[in-house]
């Protein structure tokens, strides 16, 4: 009865015009608009439940926890005591999860646009924020996230994370991925701050990982780039850190996973010492592409990826 | 935007091991699986709302009615007053709404093995039975169709209408399309009887249409077949008519108008003389391969379409 | 190994932006491009070899000659001796084919924008001209079949068959579909003569056929609508002549027996009186939806299929 | 015209039952049949052209340097005089092409079943050998390469590369994937000696991997799992190296930088010092699959991928 396997539900993802990716759906679990955006959960065969916006997948349960950890925990290491930390986007709750396991946090700051998105994860996939939202150190507001933060006092965060949706062409998230955004942020941070972005994808469209990466370059004294296998993002995902003062790519596998045991991080699955090691250490081909990227984003001309 | 429609939830649906039809789903209303089958009810945006029960659509709210008009109506003014008539199958509760329309009915008898279909139907597609299950002249038994007609007694019934799934192979609807189970409905129906089953696609898998005709063909004095085009099934769809007595591929356009008429059948929508006229006449090349097909199907080989 | 079939080289064949059909391809015969369109010769699993012209199918091995006798032939019988034939379109060299076997024609005028595609079909796919091209009766014109139907003198056809691509948005055909090109075929026509086109599907986009219809019937005294099952069209297929003497739609299936024998067509594959019968029959709702349309086909404002 | 962009022919390869990958194809170069195995070479729009064997991609001109490269060089660089070196498969000739680039080497073996192969990839894909078949140093021999091994000498090469199909169901391949087939490597190479085999994707069949690796580790007192991205390959790839001496995990990123020069390499687009670092050290829950793993691979009871 193999025939019939290949019959049913599936949640097609294009890639690019040219490349199609389809997976087989075991249970619908949600299906609807927000306000802002398309949302659907699934259940699939490949990658358990998934959250779907606008067609395309954010986080599922089988590695959303790859994304989430390598995301938040760099940048939290890097710095020498992370009171208070700011969430740009972040609607599944599992970045403020991370940060929360940072002893030092005092404050984490989340700014989402979509109330709704934070509805349906607690709802339909509460193994993401794991009651994060209910911490007392959590202040959640909904707005736009740049111009939350352009009202901030200066030096108000010790690290930012931008967990936005990728600048696809048309989306709103294209004003947090350039020169001027990054601007603002470095005055919002502290002396020794961080800010680090998700980062689009390092293999089809590393342009537009290789701008985000050069246009960090351009106002921070740090800029790294570094990557996470995410399986059901398919390619290899990129991420870019900037500071104001330590560099993430500088710690030693030994000081990571001291400052972790210090922190009392608890047992994480995918980040430790070795893995920000190899993280930050990108093939040949991607370093000198990454090098030879001149081209900035500025808000008069933002990086994009092309639909 | 256009790359973006492409993305999100399909329906496939395999024609044959090598063609695949698939469609955008606009909402799922229901998905899960009853003690038999695996049933989906979704809107689809080319077939509005569908019916799908392991993988096949059943019956789309776009052109159920050319189905269900032209499984139940030849059969219906062909014989020349229908009181009794059994239903084999129909879960959607349609064909039972087109015998209803016939006055003379004073007793529908459906058999259908899988009573949460029902429940699912009434629910998500009530615009299907459109109350027929609530009409004080109708039996509804679940149970297997096949030992339920056995035990009736002979000249039960003036009219029966088998409404199955294909005999897919591995498929419990496979004991519904053989000689045996004619000679029992040839029993059970009276003197001027007719018996009347979907009967497969016309156009991939015709051997599987054609051998039904022919077994039909050799347990009735008179055996018919004919087709409709359904959109949602892609392919011409076949019916196969058995009678012990009048012969509905003899009966003129103004004869079958004014049966309609008489007893007050009331508006159809695919349904009338020249519309019958036209079923009944098939092109030459079927027309051939009908006459061609020598083999029948028996309880000890029966047909089914292999999957 | 089942799951392997389902590898390897597919063609996906969009038939709304929501529904896609694919079938497995066997072979490729010819890949490239003419200097007027794109073209492919693909052997498939389940309809033999076919012709892709810009992405679509238009002829197949399986069933071209249902296609090409539900053209052709109608139109042909119906006229009381047609000695010249215009086709304008055809490259497949099969309306041709058909056309020939009408003793009465002595000339066949064929008018096609690319010559490429008759060279790729002489080669690829031989069985579908059989050789026609090279009748002496037969004149092959490279050009625009509007502009040199405008420069015949009146009178000029008996028959005149338009078996062109589908007005698809953006495509060249459109202007082989409008009131003004049926207007000049009018005038080039005898006075017995009849115009056939293929007039796209009758499922979805029944609104492009039907405005076809509507405005062949604006020009022409009698207009019929008939159809035809193509099982690689996946719809039921949409044509329409126009005619200034004889109607189609009036003949009995012995006069089509009759004409053809007579005519010593030889033996078909899928037409005959009984099949001229039934296909000049429609559904109810389909006669009512053709006699629903109120709008033409204008220059000015041309029916055409969104993509 | 974007509808259009979806149409005409692709590429569909099945990830998982339940995961499908498909490719839009711009030209097809080559689809046949060899004695052992199905072929077709293709023009893909994301991944060049692609050498695909039984469905599956096997070379892609966008990043077969990524594969080879990293299968390659490690073991290479780790061996501190490679004068002999076998290749069992590599039909493609770039494993060849990696392994002449080091300048101690006196004689390259290499042993593929399919002649065919050969001839397709220099025929269709010549940026894959470059010449290297042609090379004096070079050794071809068309059969088995497990009993082709069996019959040298013991000590015969100082590295065996495995660059054979996954261990798919069913497939040839699965006896190049035992602790059987390693100790037979083991004892035809030289005391320090490395044997290094490509080991299938990390994330989806990890188990496949890990049984690998645990197999070699078994054999071998140094085994060694790494990984590379190769995105026309969808997961991270991972590759499995034993070695009866050198330990290629250890070797810093200034030892293989200095290796590669000394060996005048010459310019490589993937592997550096750096790189190998990173391809060593892998995130932290693949280490801990890797150590779980207790199963192995033998000829009674092989590992190999489900289909």
């Amino acid at each position: 009865m193999e025939l019939r396997e290949r019959d049913g539900i599936w949640y097609l993802d294009s890639q690019t015009p040219t490349c199609t990716l389809s997976y087989k759906v075991k249970r619908i679990l949600f299906m609807g608009e927000t306000r802002y955006q398309r949302v659907e959960v699934v259940e699939t065969y490949d990658y358990g439940r998934c959250l779907i916006i606008d067609g395309k997948i954010q986080s599922s349960t089988s590695d959303e926890w790859v994304y989430h950890e390598a995301l938040v925990h760099p940048s939290m290491v890097s710095h020498p005591s992370p009171l208070r930390v700011l969430m740009v986007g972040g609607g599944e709750g599992a970045t403020l999860r991370e940060v929360l396991k940072h002893s030092p946090v005092r404050e984490a700051v989340m700014v989402d646009l979509d109330r709704e998105v934070i509805e349906i994860v607690k709802k339909y996939m509460a193994e993401l924020p794991q009651g994060s939202f209910e911490n007392p150190k959590v202040k959640l507001y909904f707005e736009d996230g740049r111009s939350f933060l352009e009202r901030q006092p200066d030096g108000s965060f010790d690290v930012i994370i931008v967990d936005v949706t990728d600048p696809l062409e048309g989306s709103p998230s294209i004003p947090l991925y350039t020169k001027e955004f990054y601007e603002v942020a470095r005055a919002k941070l502290t002396d020794a701050g961080l800010i680090v972005t998700q980062a689009s994808p390092l293999y089809y469209n590393l342009d537009c990982h290789a701008r985000i990466y050069r246009t960090m370059a351009t106002v921070f004294p740090v800029a790294c780039s570094y990557r996470a296998d995410v399986p059901s993002y398919v390619s290899s995902w990129g991420f870019v850190a900037g500071s104001k003062g330590p560099n993430p790519a500088a710690l030693t596998p030994g000081e990571v996973d001291g400052k972790l045991a210090e922190r009392k991080v608890g047992e994480l699955k995918f980040y430790d010492g070795l893995t920000h090691q190899s993280m930050f250490t990108h093939p040949k081909h991607i370093r000198k592409a990454l090098e030879a990227e001149k081209s900035i984003s500025t808000d008069g001309n933002p990086v994009f990826m092309p639909i």
